[in-house]
Parts: structure tokens; C-alpha cells; sequence
């Protein structure tokens, strides 16, 4: 089976399993995150699901929502109220606890807000992005601003880090953010306490945000290469 | 003694006691921060001090060095090397063990990226600003991205803090601060453990950074209506 009928698969199975009319949805990035949208979409043009309200957690969600005519609304919107019934998303990687890092889709500051908004959280991956600890092979996502470039470099070496600027392709020099920052991916030579570190990462001065999130456990969808589906609660 | 002499004479002071040439200079927003800068600009003019690298908190600290001539860089500056020897800045209270809140200049990110990274810190205020505990009078400043106004506000007040949008003057709708965020003011009841308060308030998703400065004890310069200053170190 190739990587985009799993992805389909995957997200189609959190869609059928989760999502029921008159829910108010928190809607991922990704290439894994988007078929999972796109269902929501055909779902709705065929009547099948009403009533949703939808909040978008990057620019790529909202175009591809817009596509479909899915409802969009921000959680500031009355309609939301600060809160959702659940969110879909995909990840960099998910370990056993369900703990999991974002960011490789450059769109983790809004993915968290969304995410610990959200009453259930679901997380759609292949199988590829399961591991034992997190942070060893792929790495964790940190959003800075600008001025803190070598400032924040420093004080997240001095937690035992790798750290590397995100380099743009397509534009010259580094990512931008929607939110106007740089990202600094970080690795780590050994297991982190992952919990910790979440919040660690964030005294940082110059840290807007991080990708490991460990303060919302999701229903995690796995996708096989054989075209199964495997779901973890 | 009016209110700007006795800021003149509390800037000075801290510069007299504690700028010398060479030294890389983190410099501080507001209305007592800037004579500080001012004094500087005047030394080097004269010739009194040489060589001084600075680093500027906002827009409006850089426009009173770009006036007195005063070289500037950025924390990132192969210059500057992410470190500086002192940082001089105002601040909306301090209390008896160094502990400040600050952002009522709306400039409190970058002060803090920059307080952080300065080997010495001194902080000028006038006596208003000195208090027995934080927090409780002048509200603590959050900077905070667009979409997480409403999910931010319920986490601040399920920490016990009454939150108020600040609002512009001479711009419709909220301050909108350098990095684009809004400011949320927040207001507590009773005293606050403000080590623990700082990294709380930055572990909500959505938070950039906040007004709570403890992690660095400054040289506190504290203008009297006398027009003495006293120093406390």
C-alpha cells in the first residue's frame, strides 16, 4: 500500500470513529492531518454530518477547509467559546504514554493552543512515527523569536541538546513561522523526561512555544503498510 | 522635585555607578529607562565613555540610540555573542527581594530575552514602584498570540487572576505589541509564589512570555521625591 492510501486510511478511520455532527473540531496540519480533514469534507457534502464547527490550526487546514466548505471559526469565536469536543491531528511521533511531538509542519504553536482546548484529541500517524522516547531520532520542534536566536541556542544546549536552525526551502535563510519566528530543532542524545521538559523548554526566554505534548493523551491511529489500522486508546 | 528630574537623577545614577566603556549594554523601554539611555548618549558624545555595544528592548529604546549615536546590535551579533555585562531598565513594581513585574510598556519580551542574557542587571524606579508583594496592585503582564485570547483567560483566572484586555489609545481595539501578540493584565487577590507563578503562566499554550522577572535579582536604583537616590543591592 503507498504512504498517501494509508494516510487516507488512517484519517478516514478517526473521522468514522470520532466525529459526529454538531461537533465543534479542532482540525490538524499535515500530510497525514489533511485526508483525515478532507473526510470531514466529503462527509459533509453528502449529508452524512451536519453542524460542524470547525477551528483551523494553520493556514494549510484553513485552505484545504475553504476547499470544502467546512465551517471555520476561531476559539475565540462565540460560536466555540474557547473550547472543542475534539481535535485530529498528525505527529512527528508518539510514544507508548501517548505523548507526542508536533512540529515538523512548522504550525505547533496553534496546534497546542487547539490541541489543550479540546476535550478528546485524536493523532493520526503511520507506523513509522511510534517509538519508545521521543526526541532521539526526529527531532523536537522549539519556536523562537528572532532575537533569541543564539540566546535561546545556548540555554537549550545547556539541557543536553542538539540544536539546529530550521533552514527555508523555497526562501532564503530560515522558516518563518505564521506567527513570525524561527524554529530551533533540537535532539537529544538520551531518553528526556519528556513532562518536564515540556514545561522546562518554555521558561526559556524567547521560547513562544515547543512540540513536545505531554498534558493531552489522544486516541492514537496507526496506520499499517498493509492497509490496516490500528487504534490505541 | 518634579517626576522627570527625579528620573533623570535615578538614570544617572545607575549609569554613573555602574556603565564603564567596553561593556555590552542591554537597554531598557519606558519613561525611566530612557533617561538612562539619554545619560549614556551624553557620556559618549563627551567622550567620557568609549566603546560601549547596545542592545535595544523596543522600537522606542532604539530610536533614543539611533539619536544620541549609540552603536546598537542585537543579541545575535557575532558583537554581542548572546551576552551582555549589564542591563539597565525600568520596571511597573519591584518587591524587597529583587523579584520585578514589568510590560507596561508593552516591551516585556524582549526585555526579558535580554535581562536573562546580562551578567549584572539594574533596575531604576521612582519609590511608587517599590512594594511588598506583586502583583497585587499593578497588574502582571502576558503577552499572548491573537488565538489563544479566550483559552488563555481561562486558564489565567482558574489561577486565581482577574484578566483585562488592555486596550490602545490612538489605535482601535487591543495594544499590539512588537512580535504582534495582545497583552493580557492580570490582577491577583492575595500574594503569589512569583518563581512558581513566572513558569505556570509560560506552561499555558499561547502565553509568549510574562511580566514576572525572578530569575535575575537586579541593583534596584530608587528615585526619592527628594530627589536622593538609594541604591539597594
Amino acid at each position: 500500500m503507498d504512504q498517501n492510501a494509508m494516510k487516507d486510511a488512517v484519517g478516514r478511520a478517526a473521522v468514522e470513529k470520532l466525529v459526529r455532527s454538531g461537533m465543534k473540531l479542532g482540525l490538524g496540519t499535515g500530510s497525514t492531518a489533511i485526508p483525515a480533514v478532507r473526510h470531514i469534507g466529503l462527509l459533509l457534502q453528502q449529508g452524512k454530518l451536519t453542524d460542524i464547527r470547525a477551528v483551523p490550526t494553520s493556514f494549510q487546514t484553513s485552505i484545504e477547509c475553504e476547499k470544502w466548505g467546512i465551517p471555520l471559526f476561531t476559539l475565540n469565536s462565540a460560536e466555540i467559546g474557547g473550547s472543542l469536543d475534539l481535535t485530529i491531528d498528525g505527529a512527528d511521533e508518539v510514544d507508548p504514554q501517548g505523548n507526542c511531538t508536533k512540529g515538523g509542519g512548522g504550525a505547533l504553536l496553534v496546534e497546542k493552543v487547539v490541541a489543550y482546548a479540546s476535550a478528546a484529541y485524536a493523532i493520526v500517524v503511520d507506523e513509522t512515527k511510534v517509538v519508545g522516547n521521543l526526541g532521539l531520532r526526529f527531532p523536537v520542534s522549539v519556536e523562537v523569536v528572532p532575537e533569541a536566536r543564539v540566546t535561546a541556542t545556548k540555554a537549550l544546549e545547556s539541557l543536553g541538546a542538539e540544536v539546529a536552525l530550521r533552514e527555508a526551502l523555497r526562501k532564503a535563510g530560515p522558516v518563518i513561522t505564521e506567527h513570525a519566528n524561527i524554529l530551533l530543532d533540537i535532539r537529544f542524545k538520551k531518553p528526556i523526561d519528556v513532562a518536564a521538559m515540556e514545561t522546562e523548554l518554555n521558561r526559556i526566554p524567547g521560547v513562544v512555544e515547543n512540540g513536545l505534548f505531554t498534558r493531552k493523551h489522544p486516541t492514537v491511529f496507526v496506520g499499517r503498510g498493509d492497509g490496516s489500522v490500528e487504534v490505541r486508546e
